[in-house]
């Protein structure tokens, strides 16, 4: 589905053309791509060199003030008539993975969701493990699976456990989706010195729309101690819009109140809540509308504890928030929150019920900001089909 | 220290060379550096174009056959007359990261080492997590933060639970080594189709030696569930050298019996276990002696469970073995297995102990692989220095 994007969105992709073999830089403009790679040296031609390679790579690490004059005069241009000549319907082109990814990095930020989870994994224990509400917890996932949206996702084969004990090998039965917002970073830190929480807008460009696709009965079978690996490395999905921080400014909110207070290094002055509502269908049922405003932790205290240790972050690094899920029974971002684990199948518009995934499934995200003055922006959309393992 | 690499083992790596800021793809010949990237058109020409940009990417994207082609020729051609103007002694030139590090996996397949730090971790439980005998446990590390050896290591920081269950935020008390050998692939694979455990050849291109620098404190307050992040993702130091797996032929063994029966995907007819001894000395007292030998994966079975889901391989992909540790006390990879998570320290030579690493020390691990024909050849080290925090 093409997206249709305001004057105040002005989102970035890369698109290759009809006919055309190379990427270039484009911007959402209506239901339009604007050829930046080509427009950029008529009104910002300081900086069209950033675009030259049809990928964001260079224009991601050339910073803040970068971003800031590139927009600034984008918008000022972006209506004058000839602008029009740059102009192609998104739905004629190929939008592609819009930067290098570097590290991918996958938070789990959101209360509900660690609680929901806990629950259904750890029955026994404690719903949020003992360190949650001290750091916000993550881990390292598969940068060379990160797929651009609309890439059909091979359903991921492994071992799993039966309730029986015996150990199952093959498709997973228990494929589920998760709901996300991707944080891309543009400026590289150095090593050995950690990203100050206020730092955040000097660092991250932009946002994208993510589904972490997740096997869950690999999960459970293969993440003690050292995490999920085949469960999640399979395929991670991103919009191909990569949205800059810029117009989010309408969205900006209080993040939940946090107890215990964290410490020093994660304490944000001016803290980035964010109030997104992501919507989630599956074969065109909306199943889901998770709120991203009721995260716990917010993007800017996620860089800051993933550099914490001294870590160094690099262009073109993508982390995403983890599942986000509200409180309410239509606002989890998983199948697996969604039927209780499989216990209550989610009907679908055309009469059928899904515990997880089948093959021929379409999932698709898509994501809104408040904006300034009210109203919302779209900020386009990750979608993805589950098709079978070929022999 | 400069490493006295025989015939027989040939390792490749990326040097600068005195007053020069381009690096250039080197051979480790003696205790000279062979420049590659200039002498590869007197030896073999055709190949020479994958050594221009002074990195191996280009030759481990090539393929077995180019990797054996310049090998053969690099060994018919190397002691010949005219090859003596391409050497240089390797203690005046810079060794630099050899390749582009893309995605980085890191093991868990001794089973000494995960019985012990099953143990400390978890001294309630069973040693061995319950799926580690079915599978080959791994997991996502920091590809970004991966250095050449030599690189100062700064100290972390972060949250960790005291003993009064007060939570410090401050310098890791508990910093480790893990001496680890780590596999460098070449040929990239298709997303969606998993890699043959006999495959392992056509894929990697040869081995390094690892240091998986650790922080025990903050590894134990952060890992469940997701598991290590900030603990590891500080710094992993490579050594400097990728050595062929065609150096391994005399290297070759059996790994050792597995019960249960690994699944089909892991069974491999003639299998990848390899006959390498670490040695790991902290300013230069030995402290132990790891036997590859000993590990109970491969690291062919290693590559076809990280791609049994489907996910797929790239050029510059490192996956490393986790801490080798052997049965004996002397034999382990880790400080927290040598001191009993403190409660032992070990002594070095200049009367001092350790229980963890302290600011200046200076961490070296180096290994040799048995050879064709009886005696050993050397694999090259990892070396680096703790030092504190800057302020």
């Amino acid at each position: 589905m093409t997206t249709d994007f305001g004057r105040t969105t002005l989102p970035y992709c890369s698109f290759v053309g009809v006919g055309e073999k190379r990427p270039r830089v484009g911007v959402g403009v209506g239901t339009d791509v604007l050829d930046l790679t080509a427009a950029a040296a008529r009104f910002v031609p300081d900086r069209a060199g950033l675009f030259a390679d049809g990928t964001l790579d260079r224009f991601l690490a050339a910073g803040a003030d970068a971003w800031h004059e590139v927009r600034d005069a984008l918008t000022a241009w972006v209506d004058d008539p000839s602008a029009r000549a740059f102009l192609v319907p998104a739905a004629e082109v190929d939008l592609v993975l819009p930067f290098t990814v570097a590290d991918y990095v996958d938070f789990y930020a959101s209360e509900q969701h660690a609680t929901n989870v806990g629950r259904l994994f750890r029955p026994d224990g404690e719903a949020l493990p003992s360190a949650w509400k001290h750091l916000p917890m993550g881990y390292h996932g598969r940068a060379g699976t990160v797929v651009v949206s609309g890439t059909p996702v091979t359903r991921p084969s492994g071992q799993s456990r039966a309730a029986s004990g015996h150990i199952d090998v093959g498709p997973s039965a228990r494929l589920d989706l998760e709901a996300e917002i991707g944080f891309v970073v543009g400026v590289p830190s150095t090593l050995g010195r950690p990203v100050d929480v206020d730092r955040f807008e000097q660092h991250v460009f932009g946002i994208c729309v993510v589904n972490d696709w997740s096997a869950r009965d690999l999960q459970a079978f293969e993440y003690v101690p050292l995490g999920p690996f085949l469960a999640k490395s399979f395929a991670t999905s991103v919009s191909p819009w990569i949205v800059p921080l810029a117009a989010l400014s309408g969205a900006r909110v209080e993040p939940p109140a946090r107890d215990p207070h964290p410490p020093t290094y994660l304490q944000d002055e001016d803290p980035w809540g964010l109030d997104l509502e992501l919507v989630v269908r599956i074969n065109d049922t909306i199943v889901s509308r998770p709120p991203f405003a009721s995260m716990y932790w917010t993007p800017a205290q996620m860089l800051a504890h993933l550099t914490a240790n001294g870590a160094s972050v690099r262009t073109g690094d993508l982390y995403a928030s983890g599942t986000v899920s509200g409180p309410a029974d239509d606002q989890v971002g998983s199948l697996l929150e969604l039927s209780r684990n499989g216990a209550e199948p989610v009907k679908l518009d055309d009469g059928s019920c899904r515990t997880f995934l089948l093959d021929g499934d379409e999932v698709t995200i898509s994501a809104t900001a408040a904006a300034p003055g009210g109203g919302h922006i779209a900020l386009g959309e990750v979608t993805g089909n589950v098709i079978a393992r070929q022999p």
